[in-house]
């Protein structure tokens, strides 16, 4: 699939909507632990909100980077599973990532340059010998053992299923032109966009918008007073709205999916850019 | 104890209801991992509600059987701490698990045909050369300690304590029966049961009953429409009522205790069996 | 800086208020095994309540002697993140502590004997050749790679930076006469104060003091009748207001902050001590 082949460093990381209350991420490392006990489990969240997979791949998208060739991403956040939605592979910048095919892998495709998709269903992983799957638990009973076994090395990802051409979008034009959205609301209470900060080049003196509301951008909270409303680059590289040691979304009354853009601005203000 | 002697894997799981707030689950892994560098750890969950032993017991019932053969599970709710409660050691299925001697590990006992129990008290762990313990911390100072040795293969459980010679409660014939209650209500809003879903063999066409309402059930959660109240058998075994990419919890404004059982139904729609 | 040279056994510990929803852990914790893949990760709390560095220092001063020499301990609570602060290194116990040099590690500097501290800005870290840090994420994108760089042993925690000659402020006078203030609430609803255990030798008889209130002190949770509001020393050597098999908290509707103090009692009750 990819020029050079896979060399599995043995990492997995995980992302689903399971919240830590219950124990069902534990079983599905027990599954990955039995088959390659040799496993490095890392936890990227399991607070996914419930049913809305692309938030998974927003936040991969994002973190990838920050890990090493040959890491094995899992990610289920999986409403339709038991029924017949596939399961999709995407390799890129010489990592694995595993989800349902369900729309959750699409922002790691459009942010890697080197994407290629494959995708399977049960039939193609009969060699692993799974047990019979619940109707409900597939995380536990077919994708943990199949990232076991391509984390260890045993399964190439370069054999599973078949290959598949999917066009990968190019960049959401909007939001590379200074229109997006609020996806996330961190604990803080910052509002995280998906506004690629590199739109800020065609502004002189960007200024965000929400609402009725025109928010300065700062380099970092900590040149806000506390208690300011600020706008920033975030460390993902993306634009957000923050309250400096506060919450924004508090302030704002603001929520997923709100909009957000980017004006020329009036202000004496430096702004970061 | 048993026919062959256990042999450790490395791996410990942990069960608590310490919560993720509070440090003191990183307290004991560091306890564990000064004398076990090598220990392997895994968190089923520590969400488990204050001061209710037997919801460890009944999530470790039906995960163990996802680790291997030589893993330690230790697990600890324990409101008596710091009392002359004892502690004791279950062997099943080659693997370990200990606790406090408060009903916790009963539902794993239940569970697993081969299933012996060990009783010990701070007496037989002298040899381990443990600091004095605390009053109220037992899981750090005593717990800790004693299943990093264990999982380490440097104390064998074999020779821990003493033999007891326990009647092993058949299971629950009730819920065997189709009768049962909701044992825990997942982040998801389902509601899980304890009824086993072996019961369903003994019904042409079974419907679950919650209060006054008669509830279809559905091979998964996708066989639903959005919003549709549904039974299922879980992937757990046991029967659940919830609602398709919804909280029947809220639906139902039900919880942990209330009745559910199982009846012949008139329904046309086909059943899970 | 310490007689013997500090040797790294390969443990990292993580503190930080970055809470469990968002994945920032999870972005450190790639960037760690990236550069250290044999690192062994121990998350000691990511709730601590955000901008208030200080109750991050206070469970590290409890909890560094449960792990053992060689280990390194990071913890992030950054509200001056991307602004001219510097950040520490304090050796102390054969084991490293890094963090912003925000007041965070000064609870640790007086728990322990030997405690030295260095001091070091981005400049010193020159020749680890970080990627270009984000403004906002110094826990990712600086202190990340630095730990892992010690924890590997390949950066030398005697030569980074400088050695800072800083006075190390002796024992809270007022903590340890009996005086202090609620400093965390545990899940439970504990009260856990600042109140060094060791004052309670100078009393014959003594009493924790809430408001109006008196409140008899007891060996441990177990010895008092659930519902019934007790004090006690904790396993932490503070001490702890509690309601048995309840919560302190709804109980007295209590806060951080709140003053307790001991007093001579008159009570007949045996008190612990």
């Amino acid at each position: 699939m990819s020029e050079s082949p896979f060399v599995a460093n043995g990492l997995i990381t995980l992302s689903t909507d399971f919240g830590s209350i219950d124990p069902y991420v534990g079983a599905m490392k027990g599954v990955i632990l039995t088959r390659y006990p040799a496993a490095r489990l890392v936890d990227l969240t399991h607070q996914i909100p419930d049913y809305q997979p692309q938030l998974a791949g927003f936040w991969l998208a994002r973190i990838y980077r920050y890990f090493a060739a040959g890491t094995v991403h899992l990610a289920v956040v999986d409403p339709g599973v038991g029924t017949a939605r596939g399961m999709v592979l995407l390799y890129a910048a010489s990592q694995v990532f595993i989800a349902p095919d369900n729309g959750l892998l699409e922002p790691v495709a459009r942010a890697a340059a080197d994407a290629r998709w494959r995708s399977f269903s049960r039939q193609d992983l009969n060699h692993l010998r799974l047990p019979t799957p619940s109707r409900t638990f597939h995380g536990r009973d077919i994708f943990a053992p199949l990232v076991a076994e391509i984390a260890s090395g045993k399964q190439s990802p370069e054999t599973l299923g078949r290959v598949e051409l999917r066009p990968i979008a190019t960049a959401e034009r909007m939001e590379r032109m200074g229109h997006g959205h609020i996806v996330w609301v961190d604990h803080y209470g910052n509002l995280i966009t998906d506004i690629d900060s590199g739109c800020l080049e065609r502004f002189t003196s960007p200024v965000l918008c929400f609402r009725d509301q025109q928010i300065l951008l700062r380099q970092s909270y900590g040149f806000a007073a506390a208690g300011e409303l600020l706008g920033l680059v975030n460390s993902w590289g993306t634009l957000e709205i923050a309250v400096a040691q506060g919450s924004a979304q508090q302030r704002l009354q603001a929520q997923s999916g709100d909009a957000v853009w980017v004006v020329e601005g009036a202000s004496v203000e430096p702004a970061a850019g």
